[in-house]
């Protein structure tokens, strides 16, 4: 399928590495029009340093590496050819963007990638006039491309949109329902069809998996030759199904189409594959396309980690990376904790489903993000991934509910918003046995704004029959998975990145049934009661700490339930001089806020204090950090209560 | 396409109406099992009979009648031939289920349709084990679907499941996720497309706009045929496209294949269209298909409101209607009030439209609902209808914003519940001037409880940058919209069903610009404070006159914003003996959780009453009827606040 002629000839890698950075093109770029004039082998050196800045930053910082790296030669030809910033690019999932942020002024401070004051790791419009969107969420750049396109129509002007989107985030139900407009209208616009054939884990879905093959296959051909003859073999319908005979027989043909005919069919001119990593065919292909007025889409393959062999064999681990050896790839032990939140679930979920048949463990493109791996080996025929279509996952939760088993979905917190209305609708209102696997709750650290989850317990509060954990250990991670799934009705457990720190854990201990909506006093006291949720337990326990030694004494909960509350131990609280509530996610209609609503209702008039994240999106970096300016740290808590108090 | 042979004679429905009871075979019918027996001629009658049912029920108690009708046939062609409830129907946005529930021993309790304490207009799991699953919100039924597909295989069970679904309900994103999994399992299923080729307005996308034709039109056909002259005309990169001049050539034959060939595609086996009103044909192709081991689609094509004129002509205003004539069709006035909130909404937003060039506005298939038909009569260039796929016309909004455009995307409330997580990242995150009209916010009467819009509150107060407005009045809506496109980042408003109630309103006063967080205080008092949100408000003054006559000094505030809250107002409130707050959505999270913040934050220790949707679903009946159960009207603030202070 790819074209055979050699592309311009990229020197490998190993000879551009280490940087040689007096010679560099990319030390002459300070605009993307300054691309225009190079020579596509110039171009192809460029690409080669831009891999290896992006190799030598990433190592020291992480990132996204395989697929930042895959798409550097169709950023370099995009912006040899447009006229950015009147002509606009949007990126879906921008950590593909790496290369952009280097050709549009950015590389004297691409050190700071990801950091705390550093640029971000995805386009972000605020940090420079050449990033378009915000992308962080797969599949919704084809929507804000129709948006810019209808602006376009709407003033009569003629810049060129192209959108750069990956295979994966096309099977996100967003990105057809942009297509479907986008074709009915047919929108100039061009979009360029990432195709590294691999989603973060794999590809999943008939569209992923290679049309051609799927309706090539065995099953797919009986079903459909039955079907034929028994239509033909006559009846009395049988008649009028002559003139589909002969259709039948031209859709066989069709299996020899290649996947991107798909969206022929909604209206967008498709090319045939091409060589994504060969700028020189990426740029003539762009310069035919770009005049035309319709929408087109190049579909343009490429390998993820393309010229830096450790990313290319480990894509996968690649996709988003702490810091490494640039030399082997290997990890750089960053001396974190032995196990992770995630690694308990995954390791509570693979006993539970030891002992309970009817688990069935759904996730949407993140089987590895979610610890899911271990799942699917022992138990591969109830695993599920439905690519990044996080609302087939939930709405298929609940249908598996129906139907009597036991699914859980685990999805990041930030990627649940997506699904928001098949949790209220698909299973809160049935009150179906579904568990919510909340991973990545809180603050997410060097990922930023995007994908903090910082929004889930406000979303989870509001709805009807749910149930909310918010585990402050390991130990009692591995006891809410136990939990969940003994309890009826919807019930989301939300944990944090990393680990949850509060206490040592080894994974041998039998777990224990959590009682519904019960606290635990860790520490007593008859001065301020501190509840606390989830991670900011360990702080709130710090917090009394220094308190204590200044001769404050301070009981301190850990609420463990989000949903319902445990309104006896919040009564007690209320004996206290001041009832402090600390959650690690907005206080806009947050937990804290629920706290207050209880000792109204009770009539107590205890002064309390609302702690959490305000009413702002959070900026990236490190989480500590981070919590540290919010005053969630434990002396940003000691803080606010001396504050309070004097 | 529709084959010639005649079906089964149905009797015109002037001659079935009206109804002879005692004869009918619908009263033999106690089970869906009943149908088995039945001859294809008596199931054309029994269908007739069920038109008028339908016809006589809803003519009294309004409901959805167009689409109800036209999916009888298929219906008794479904229960015919499975084995309900072993075997499972699930249909996409039930409100068509109408005859689903005539035939599952609920025809003596059809004529409580809709009504408070009576049978849902949606299938309701709880009412009856025949309905699968509670259906209100559109595009679902697909990945529920997979999801007992998946439980079947895992539990090696036989049952048959199938999916009716309507062809404007494929347009939305998550109806595709779920087409991509089921294909890419082959999961068996048989899913009844029933194409009545009108959406709630009309189809929108290239989807659903009957592709043969959209991809016949000259401009598609120039661009493919300009891209592959282009191609073959050779140049570098065209020596590596003689394969794919081939393939363009195949697919220029494509061209003449109709619509549903999209989902062969995706795997799924289609038919060719049939009659989907014609109950033997329809029988018939169930009986072929559904033996079949793979996902099969019958495209049925169906007319909505067959049978009856009335609904046949205007299957528009049929959607959903409240009483009327079953002999003309002609509603029957209810004495309602002249304008209701979404007329003033559409008179507000011509006139701003009028003087703004930049506003665009976008509805999601709700073109009459959202009140959007005046605004695409004076303004058809700048009026966008994305079908029913709520994700894309918000971030479409957000392209449209960032060049420079004034969107404003009116959705129902609850189906805002689909786009949340784009009205984070794409619209709140980068502060984009884009204005939210929900409508139907609030309790919107007999669709109960997958229409209520009891979340909004909720999920617009928990994202940074968002303003709320929550006008109690047509002059306030009115006010709002002049507001809302005046402020930059964006702005909500949400408004109920009906009526506004507060005010008479002529539309003739110039609308003023809102303060940003500006209470009015409408009636003074030292006892209570009572601070009202939207149609609270009005309820609230009448609670307060009640209370006045009793001696009580009763102040009350029309908050006006949800969002940022009046702290000045809520402080001011807090030197009385009670602070009540009331609105018309959930309180886990809602605005009255944000002013016991508020006062928390300020140091205030009045006591305080918090009032709302307490924390459950609420089912359907007149929303007057609903207020009233739930405490919300004006006898129930009333007699909260006596009871508090007692």
């Amino acid at each position: 399928m790819l074209p055979d002629t050699p592309g311009p000839t990229k020197p490998p890698l190993s000879k551009a590495f280490p940087m040689q950075r007096k010679m560099r093109i990319l030390d002459s770029i300070s605009s993307p029009a300054d691309l225009h004039a190079l020579s596509v082998s110039d171009l192809g050196i460029l690409a080669s340093e831009i891999c290896s800045q992006i190799i030598d930053t990433t190592s020291r910082t992480g990132g996204h590496v395989a697929s930042s790296l895959g798409a550097v030669d169709i950023i370099l030809a995009i912006h040899s050819v447009i006229d950015a910033p009147k002509d606009k690019v949007v990126f879906d999932v921008g950590h593909q963007s790496y290369a952009h942020k280097l050709v549009t002024g950015r590389a004297d401070v691409f050190d700071t990638l990801r950091s705390y004051d550093g640029i971000s790791g995805f386009p972000r419009p605020s940090e420079s006039i050449y990033d378009t969107h915000p992308s962080g969420h797969a599949s919704d750049s084809l929507s804000v491309a129709s948006g810019l396109a209808k602006a376009r129509q709407l003033n009569g002007t003629d810049e060129k949109i192209v959108v750069v989107i990956g295979d994966a985030a096309l099977a996100g139900g967003m990105a057809f329902e942009a297509l479907n407009y986008i074709g009915s209208q047919q929108l100039p616009m061009v979009i360029v069809l990432n195709d590294n054939e691999m989603s973060i884990s794999r590809n999943v879905g008939a569209l992923m998996k290679h049309l051609g093959n799927i309706r090539a296959t065995s099953q797919y051909r009986d079903a459909r030759e039955q079907l034929q003859g028994m239509l033909e073999s006559g009846g009395r319908t049988g008649n009028a199904f002559v003139e589909f005979g002969k259709r039948a027989k031209e859709s066989m043909k069709q299996m020899i189409i290649p996947q991107s005919m798909i969206y022929e069919q909604l209206g967008i001119v498709c090319t045939p594959p091409i060589d994504g990593n060969d700028i020189g065919v990426m740029r003539e292909m762009l310069e035919l396309v770009l005049p035309m007025d319709g929408p087109v889409l190049i579909h343009a393959v490429t390998k993820k980690g393309a010229g830096y062999g450790p990313a290319e064999e480990q894509a996968e681990r690649f996709h988003g990376v702490g810091p490494y050896d640039p030399a082997t790839g290997e990890p750089i032990s960053q001396g974190g904790p032995a196990k992770t939140a995630t690694q308990v679930f995954s390791e509570a979920l693979v006993r539970e489903a030891g002992r309970d048949p009817r688990i069935v463990a759904i996730t949407a493109a993140m089987e590895g993000g979610t610890g899911l791996k271990s799942f699917r080996s022992c138990f591969p025929e109830r695993f599920v991934d439905v690519g990044i279509a996080e609302e087939q996952a939930v709405a298929m939760a609940s249908g598996l509910a129906i139907a009597g088993k036991k699914p859980v979905v685990a999805i990041y917190s930030t990627f649940m918003q997506r699904a928001i209305d098949q949790m209220t609708v698909d299973v809160a209102l049935p009150n179906l046995d579904v568990v919510f696997a909340l991973d990545r709750a809180g603050l997410v650290g060097d990922d930023g704004p995007t994908h903090h989850g910082v929004f889930d317990l406000v979303y989870l509060r509001m709805l009807p029959n749910m149930k909310v954990i918010v585990p402050s250990s390991e130990q009692l991670l591995s006891d809410a998975v136990h939990t969940a799934f003994r309890l009826s009705g919807p019930v989301a457990i939300r944990y944090p990145r990393g680990s949850a720190e509060h206490d040592t854990y080894d994974g041998s201990a039998e777990p224990e049934f959590l009682e519904v909506g019960k606290s635990r006093t860790l520490k007593d006291g008859a001065d301020v009661a501190i509840l606390a949720f989830g991670r900011m337990v360990s702080r709130s326990l710090s917090a009394a700490r220094m308190l204590s030694e200044e001769g404050m004494s301070v009981r301190v909960v850990d609420m463990t339930w989000a949903k319902p509350l445990d309104e006896e131990a919040i009564l007690q609280a209320a004996s206290t001089r001041l009832v402090v509530t600390v959650e690690e996610g907005v206080m806009s209609g947050g937990v804290g806020e629920g706290v207050l609503e209880v000792l109204s209702r009770s009539g107590a008039r205890t002064p309390a204090l609302v702690l959490g994240i305000p009413d702002a999106f959070v900026l990236q970096g490190k989480s500590e950090l981070l919590l540290h300016d919010l005053g969630l740290d434990a002396e940003g808590i000691a803080g606010s209560i001396r504050d309070r108090l004097a």
